[in-house]
């Protein structure tokens, strides 16, 4: 069993998409805001809604939260230095963890969401 | 750009393991209730934290979120009919949704997170 789509939460789908296309480099394929943002993401999906209109849906089951959701894209070894440049040029403050077998880094999202890059070795992939 | 860490947030953690392995499937690896129960996804990991936990963390970057939130797992195309049985006699309320490259079910998790099952064609992928 694989993740097809992950999912945060903004109520500013707008800066939802300036964030995940200019900084962390996503290609947004959906922009519909003031309900969601889509992004390919390799073989699956990432996926920004407002929670203000999942929460009302009809059609669909009803999903959203509030607060500060997570979420880790998979990155070179060799990229993290780039990463933290890219991040400080973006003005972001930049979290950094070392773990057993490797290193991440994370800044929080325009939502407050916290986005961290990372290799897949941290879990041995 | 592929995502390493899909997150969802459950203040029982010991319900969300026994959701997640017994009626989803996934692989467990790491349980640690209060805090967390993290589970094998393909090349990627599925996390399920406790935000009272996760906000009150001093080393990581705090986050943790209230509400629904929503994570899809990818299955095969001809296995939806599997999949219904296996969440009804869960004594899971399914809902279903028809789109125009495929067709997912839904349903909510112990903590009220919405879980979908969908074939990678939904995305075209």
């Amino acid at each position: 069993m694989r993740v097809l789509e992950t999912c945060v939460y903004a109520r500013d789908i707008g800066a939802a998409r300036d964030f995940y296309v200019e900084v962390m480099g996503l290609k947004c394929f959906v922009f519909k805001p003031p309900r969601q943002a889509f992004f390919d993401a390799g073989d699956g999906v990432f996926l920004v809604f407002n929670p203000d209109e999942t929460r009302g849906d009809e059609k669909l089951p009803p999903h959203g939260a509030d607060g500060s959701g997570h979420v880790c894209f998979r990155i070179g070894a060799d990229e993290i230095d780039d990463w933290r440049t890219t991040f400080e040029e973006a003005g972001l403050e930049v979290h950094e963890a070392t773990w057993p077998k490797g290193e991440s880094l994370y800044v929080y999202d325009p939502a407050g969401n916290l986005v961290e890059v990372a290799p897949a070795t941290i879990w041995g992939k």
